[in-house]
C-alpha cells in the first residue's frame, strides 16, 4: 500500500522539532569565545556570529510572513556584543512559538513569496530556514572545535 | 484557530525534502579531493570520508528497518575510493525510494527502536537522519573551503 499521501509531520511536531534545533543553537552560541565571535572564520567562510545574525534575520521573520504577510527583516551584521544575540534569540523563541499559532492551517501547502524573493510552498520554505540553521551551527562545530572549545552534542535538544 | 493538529509534510514530500539533500551532499562528495577524503579534518574531529560512510550507513539501513524491521547495517569506516562511497549512494538512492514505498501509513508515527538502541517516533528518527546529513555536510563545506575548494551551492538541490 502507497504511503505517498500520508502526512507524517503535524504543525505542532514541526514546530517541536524546529525549537529542539534551536535550544541546541543557543548553546552553541552560548558556548562560543566572545571574543571571537565576529573576528574568526575558515577557509574565507563568514565569522560565526554573521551566521547567528543571520539565523536571526530567518527564523521568526519567516514565521511572520507566513502568519501575516508582513516581511520586515533585518539584513545588518555588524559586531554586537554576544549577550545581544542571545537576547535576540530568545525574544525570537517566543515570537515563533506566537505567531506560529497563528498561520492559517491550509497555508503551509499554498505557494508565497517570503521577504519578496523567495517563492516557494510554506512548509517547504520553513523547511529551508530549519535546514540553513543546522547548516550554519555545523560550520560552527567546526570553528568551535579548531578554537579548542568542546560544542555541545549535537543529539541533546532538551 | 490553533493550526496545532495541520498536517505540514506529507510522506512524499519528505522523501523529496530528503533526496534534494541528498543530492547536493552527493555533489559535496564528489567535489572533495580524493587525497583528503581520509586523511584530513580540523579540529580533530573526523575525516570527510568517515562522515560520509557515517551517512551510507544511517540511510538506507533506517528506512530498511522503518519498513520491515531489519537493522541491519555497517560501522565499518575504513578507507575506501570516493567511487566506492558514490557508488554506495547511488544504490541507497534507489534503495530509499524503494523502501520508502513499503513503510505503511501508521509506521510514521508508531514509536521505534533504531538500530536495535535509538528509541523514538519513526518520522523523528527520520528527520534525525536528514538533519544528521546536513549536520556533517555542513563541516564538510568548511573543510573543502579551508582546502581552497568551492563547494556547491547550499540552496541548490535539483
Amino acid at each position: 500500500m502507497p504511503n505517498g499521501s500520508a502526512n507524517v509531520i503535524t504543525s505542532d511536531a514541526l514546530l517541536a522539532h524546529w525549537q529542539g534545533h534551536r535550544r541546541l543553537t543557543r548553546r552553541l552560541i552560548e558556548a562560543y569565545p566572545e571574543d571571537k565571535l565576529f573576528t574568526y572564520s575558515i577557509g574565507g567562510m563568514r565569522t560565526f556570529g554573521e551566521l547567528a545574525l543571520e539565523l536571526v534575520s530567518m527564523g521568526a521573520p519567516m514565521i511572520r510572513g507566513a502568519a501575516n504577510g508582513d516581511w520586515t527583516t533585518s539584513w545588518d551584521r555588524k559586531t554586537v556584543p554576544k549577550a545581544d544575540i542571545l537576547r535576540q534569540w530568545d525574544e525570537a523563541t517566543t515570537q515563533i512559538d506566537e505567531l506560529w499559532a497563528q498561520i492559517p492551517p491550509g497555508r503551509f501547502d499554498e505557494t508565497i513569496k517570503a521577504f519578496g524573493q523567495y517563492e516557494g510552498r510554506t512548509s517547504d520554505l520553513i523547511l529551508y530556514v530549519i535546514d540553513n540553521e543546522v547548516h550554519h551551527r555545523g560550520q560552527g562545530y567546526v570553528y568551535l572545535r579548531s578554537l579548542g572549545v568542546e560544542p555541545p552534542p549535537f543529539y541533546e535538544r532538551a
